[in-house]
């Protein structure tokens, strides 16, 4: 056995749609000696992170956690505890993650209804509320932040609303929000939100933030089967999190030291400081996407903050410009994702990437590259 | 929202079952910036990761990735990828982790039968074959380091042989043994391993390494029904690891960090020398806990290197003892664990903190605290 991998991480300026930058506080988190997952000391640290989780999703839910994985994990997590076999859900698609969500509920045992628009628009509530009178749903599934499209799900508290008129449980994707826009979990009446750790929130990735409200804790202690994946159930899960502190699995110790950084970061800044400057970065990129007369895919009233979609124009190659922003400049950023492959560079203004200076910086680099021309788009 | 959690993480001696210390390179390595999980240097990473991973699993095998999980992520995707609807399974129970495969392969719709002993003991090769011909197996899934009771499962070679004559894959629980002591995957023809990356890797908690094997590959490809787990099915995953490098979920960059960092320390150290480290590590706390009048669980030929189970003395309390060694000497042992609680220590020797001088520590630091006396034990 030979090693002759020697582990070497390029500078890069991250504008992504994932994972965002790290503070340096959070990258010395990260770095400081592993502990047992039942030592007092971590049992503790779990603690602050619980009770940061309730306050950037703005509940009181006992039951708020980090699912040991990335996003993904926490959409399997947010739908698998609450589906059995013979279930009946309605699923918003607006991009490339209600899709997976469909995939998801599918391999649950659930008979999986659509409700879809095309990438780039948002769901239309009485469209919804349509959907939601043809059957007996037992959730409704929406992502609020698209990250594929670009799109922003507004009246969130409505389709709340709407689903539990209908008897059904409401479920919120916050991967790419949570953060970075107000995500009102009590207000808004969610019963279950999850989110990844390496967004808005710039922690390590590989951990998901979720919340199960009242009304989902009670549809989980009712199930009738058991809950079909053992790593992502909750009532066990819950059990090593809450007061019992059973062994459950090996925490990842170390992301969840980076977790707690990271929300004391956004504690210190304060949600309201926080939001606001995603906004006004956000703003100021916008306005310099016209400025190079390049379009965005979503209208302004829809556009997510933290992830913004630009066409690329048909003066221009989507590969070449990514190729060239990120080895000339070293800057990320995302690729068109399933149907809009080839057609979009997706820019994302994320927690600690969301900064004055890299919207300066995308722009330029941006202009220099189109200026000096190149192959045409192919697509 | 305020932040009132200051992140504080004492000194401790890790001789737990896991995690175990991790060297200070690993340690920096987790604290390198984060890049994106598509970045050409991160693909070059994941390689790396990869290669590394087969020469510790000893294979060839060309899907051999860590899940974005701990161990028992890496378990469930062990079993879930290979069980449909129906299938009958054989598990041996030897302790705990058997247990939890049982519980799982339920989860995914198979008929589980058990081949069980007393914790502490081995499964038995003629029982086993004879078990296995009382029904047609998909598979047969053992634990080859069962930390909860300190036993290391011998001849598995025979066993995956016997696995084979029957029809049925063999799978195998390397989760404290992979890194500690051998695991010959090819050699044996074990058809898929998992393990995890906290212990005797010495990574950071929240990867699984797993390797599978030709004739598990084949079963996989030709699966009737979809995998009843969307984060852990390994025909997606697998894509992302392989050549198409399609996104599939967010790696946990810094982990994969940590692991390619831990991964050359064991190639610097080499195989058959980290091997013998850690035998001969064993082999002095035993006689030392001898030398105490204490006994220990498991029969010397089938103990497990890495992680001994100590008799609780009728003289001495079982949480007397534990909480001792953490408040006065820093010391982390684990407890017993399901059946065993309260009856046994374990003393985890894995990866980095396999030393000498921490044998000699916690036999010394035992050793005053049974002089200074204290609670019976009341279980």
């Amino acid at each position: 056995m030979s090693s002759n991998h020697k582990l070497t991480i390029p500078d890069r300026v991250l504008l992504g749609p994932g994972p965002s930058e790290m503070p340096a506080r959070v990258l010395q988190a990260l770095a400081m000696p592993v502990i047992g997952h039942l030592d007092p000391a971590f049992l503790q640290i779990m603690d602050g992170v619980q009770q940061m989780l309730r306050d950037i999703f703005q509940t009181k839910n006992k039951l708020t956690i980090p699912v040991s994985g990335t996003g993904s994990a926490g959409m399997e997590a947010a739908l698998s505890n609450f589906i059995e076999p013979g279930d009946r859900v309605l699923i918003g698609v607006i991009g490339y993650f209600g899709e997976r969500m469909v995939d998801m509920a599918g391999r649950y045992g659930a008979t999986v209804d659509r409700i879809e628009v095309p990438w780039g628009q948002v769901l239309d509530l009485e469209e919804v509320k349509k959907a939601l009178g043809k059957h007996s749903y037992k959730l409704l599934a929406v992502v609020h932040g698209e990250t594929s499209s670009g799109a922003q799900q507004p009246n969130i508290k409505e389709l709340a609303k709407l689903a539990h008129e209908h008897g059904a449980l409401f479920i919120l994707d916050t991967v790419a929000s949570l953060g970075g826009v107000p995500v009102e979990v009590d207000d808004w009446n969610v019963d279950v939100a999850f989110s990844g750790s390496q967004k808005a929130i710039s922690a390590s990735p590989g951990l998901a933030p979720i919340t199960i409200g009242k009304r989902a804790e009670e549809v989980l202690s009712n199930r009738k089967t058991q809950v079909g994946n053992w790593y992502l159930s909750l009532s066990e899960v819950q059990k090593y999190w809450g007061k019992e502190r059973t062994y459950h699995h090996t925490a990842p110790i170390q992301l969840n030291y980076a977790m707690h950084e990271a929300l004391s970061i956004v504690a210190e800044e304060g949600l309201e400081a926080r939001f606001s400057r995603h906004r006004q970065n956000a703003e100021k990129l916008w306005e310099g996407i016209e400025e190079l007369d390049m379009e965005m895919l979503v209208k302004k009233e829809n556009r997510l903050v933290t992830v913004t979609s630009v066409k690329v124009p048909p003066s221009a190659s989507h590969d070449h410009v990514k190729k060239h922003l990120l080895e000339d400049y070293g800057i990320e950023v995302g690729a068109g994702l399933g149907q809009l492959k080839g057609q979009i560079w997706r820019i994302g203004l994320m927690g600690h990437s969301s900064r004055r200076e890299y919207v300066t910086l995308v722009l330029a680099a941006l202009r220099e590259i189109v200026a000096a021309g190149g192959p045409q788009n192919a697509n």
